[in-house]
């Protein structure tokens, strides 16, 4: 069962994923397989109306592995795992992945990854155009003069 | 003891940002904030050469709040609640976090946050320039043709 829009303001969109572990029950349609829906893969564009990123939340079951490279035409991908291990490569190099490693991939990388533990592999998928930050950190963040206030 | 670089390829780069129970050990330098490191909070951007988005990983311990509201110039943002309850408010609205809750904010919204509850809250923030995605899903990506080789 998928996510759906769960509130939504003149500037803001909630939707509720559901723990980590209701992850592998959520699917996703993939441009070059019309039809079907990949399971355990469910992208946040469509219930948030993201306009400057996509994300996706992942997860890949005790050893399953994507079946191909793929690479981008003009978006930088951000993989962080949040839980399990497993095996991430890029253009042919090799890396461990484990509960907190971060990989950022250039656009023309060619990657893959699998889960060859034992335990399900839970990650986030960030995609955003490279080179199209405005600026890091808080730069570009303006702090209001208004005390917060709270609901009692 | 923040996270280091720790491997880099030609179109890669990763960094290992540990548990989610490492990251209030985290801190962040704050632009409006010059030499105060902040807790509990760590910006991907310098030890993983993003370009088109910044992330941070956070923890907000039991009974803390946010001191600010802010907005955003050019950023849109996602937050993205890992672990833990709380509550978000934007332009005033109060939105109840939980885990796997992800609240999508457009740069006026004037947003705050706070943990009102007897454990830690574990969240990602995502930043990128609003309305500059190039296509949503899996539409920027191409997969390669050569069949996928793992080592032994």
């Amino acid at each position: 069962m998928n996510p759906t829009t769960k509130a939504q303001g003149r500037h803001y969109t909630v939707a509720d994923l559901g723990a980590p572990e209701t992850w592998k029950g959520h699917t996703a349609q993939v441009d070059s397989l019309p039809g079907v829906e990949v399971p355990g893969k469910f992208f946040l564009h469509p219930v948030l109306g993201l306009t400057g990123m996509e994300v996706s939340v992942n997860c890949l079951p005790a050893g399953a592995k994507v079946p191909f490279y793929h690479s981008h035409r003009r978006h930088e991908e951000l993989y962080l795992f949040l839980r399990g291990r497993g095996q991430f490569q890029v253009d042919g190099e090799v890396i461990e992945i484990r509960e907190g490693t971060a990989i950022r991939v250039a656009t023309p990388g060619e990657r893959t990854w699998r889960n060859n533990s034992s335990e399900d592999l839970y990650y986030i998928v960030i995609q955003a155009p490279e080179g199209g930050l405005a600026s890091p950190g808080t730069e570009d963040g303006v702090a209001a003069q208004r005390r917060v206030s709270w609901p009692a």
